[in-house]
């Protein structure tokens, strides 16, 4: 069991737990248990929504208690979406992601359990888990649908075990490069009278360079550029534009 | 400014766009834009799907372009579902959250871009922006609708903390000028006929973007950089440099 459990409790419609399991799928989570959901299982609309995560679904356990849906596992979290005057202690959605990683490291079965998607879970059910999971949300507007829960909890779970992709390395030219780009442009404008203060000439030049440093400018964006020079200065005809 | 834009370009569905708003409001943000959706706009689907987050539709601003939608922002994200080929850093929702709080916290009008629903963003609009996006997900199976993106996105947002604030010695100039330049030099160019095959022009000019996208170019920079283009163009002599 190398990922928690997600029970969906007395769910409403087909169609969330169609998209829960999709949110579950694009996390990585294939394990689904679902107790008395309120309509036939299976159930075509709930396939109809899982774009393609249908073998999340036809991998799903089915349960007529919470009780029964949790019986193997060792670590129960309870979703809710305001604080519940219980004695447990209340994580966040990322804590939970660490804790559980920690805990399914350790060999331990773990479950997230949600409630239905109109009233939540009841007090009985919450007191089946060890800890309350809460996602910090909008205190004035708090209005997630039941795969949108899913999706966060679980999007928690899956890039806390993945350290963010190394970027993707854009190599700037070698400085030689650059530097002979600016100086054949501050040659350019010296010939075109471009420095009509000498006094700006190193401002000016200063700022350029400083901008072409912060782009990281490439070999071929440099060639480019030298391209782009030697156009405006092969004008045949009046310029087309003055500032 | 307190908060990031969000920028959908050429949403699909009216629902997807109420649910869009719905996401952005549990998360606090009540900025959204829209690039010529492709259903009548207001639009009854939408409202039905927010979800008593109507408020954020009603204040959504509608826009011809993307460039339009983005024209006062100085900092923009493209979110994309896979790595393209671009000369662009490539961040997670994560990193961006953080970078975003830093950037607004120095003064700076930041948004995210989204694409339609069934093809995402396309590589014109990409240019745009200075910083990719993407959503760690299961390699395997990516399949989050338009709604699921910006709630994550958002979410990163919401839970991220208040680093401080980044150098604000650097504002970039709002995207309008730095696209009124680079409009300008491709139409100088074209006059010199510089694309000689005129398939390369798109891949040439979304090379400049990008690497001065790149480089924040401030109002400063760019007006030095008109100064820099009309000088070479009012050439009298012949060019002191050929390449």
């Amino acid at each position: 069991m190398s990922q928690p459990a997600i029970v969906l409790v007395r769910p409403q419609l087909g169609e969330n737990v169609g998209a829960t399991a999709r949110a579950m799928l694009n996390c990585g989570l294939t394990r689904l248990r679902l107790v008395r959901p309120r309509f036939p299982w299976p159930s075509e609309r709930a396939v109809a929504a899982a774009s393609g995560a249908d073998a999340v679904l036809a991998e799903a356990s089915l349960h007529d208690t919470p009780a029964a849906a949790l019986a193997d596992l060792q670590v129960v979290y309870a979703t809710t979406a305001r604080g519940r005057d219980m004695a447990k202690p209340i994580v966040t959605a990322r804590e939970a992601a660490t804790l559980m990683r920690s805990q399914i490291a350790a060999g331990l079965n773990v479950g997230v359990m949600f409630g239905p998607e109109r009233t939540g879970l009841e007090n009985d059910d919450i007191t089946l888990a060890e800890t309350l999971v809460t996602i910090p949300l909008n205190p004035h507007y708090m209005s997630l649908n039941l795969a949108q829960a899913v999706l966060l909890v679980a999007y928690e779970w899956h890039t806390s075990g993945n350290p963010p992709p190394a970027r993707a390395d854009i190599p700037p030219a070698p400085k030689e490069e650059l530097f002979a780009f600016v100086d054949r442009l501050e040659q350019v404008l010296l010939d075109k009278d471009f420095f009509r203060e000498p006094t700006m000439r190193p401002t000016i030049m200063r700022n350029l360079r400083n901008m072409w440093q912060r782009a990281g400018a490439t070999s071929q964006e440099l060639r480019t550029l030298h391209g782009v020079v030697s156009a405006l200065l092969g004008a045949k005809g009046p310029p087309s534009w003055k500032q």
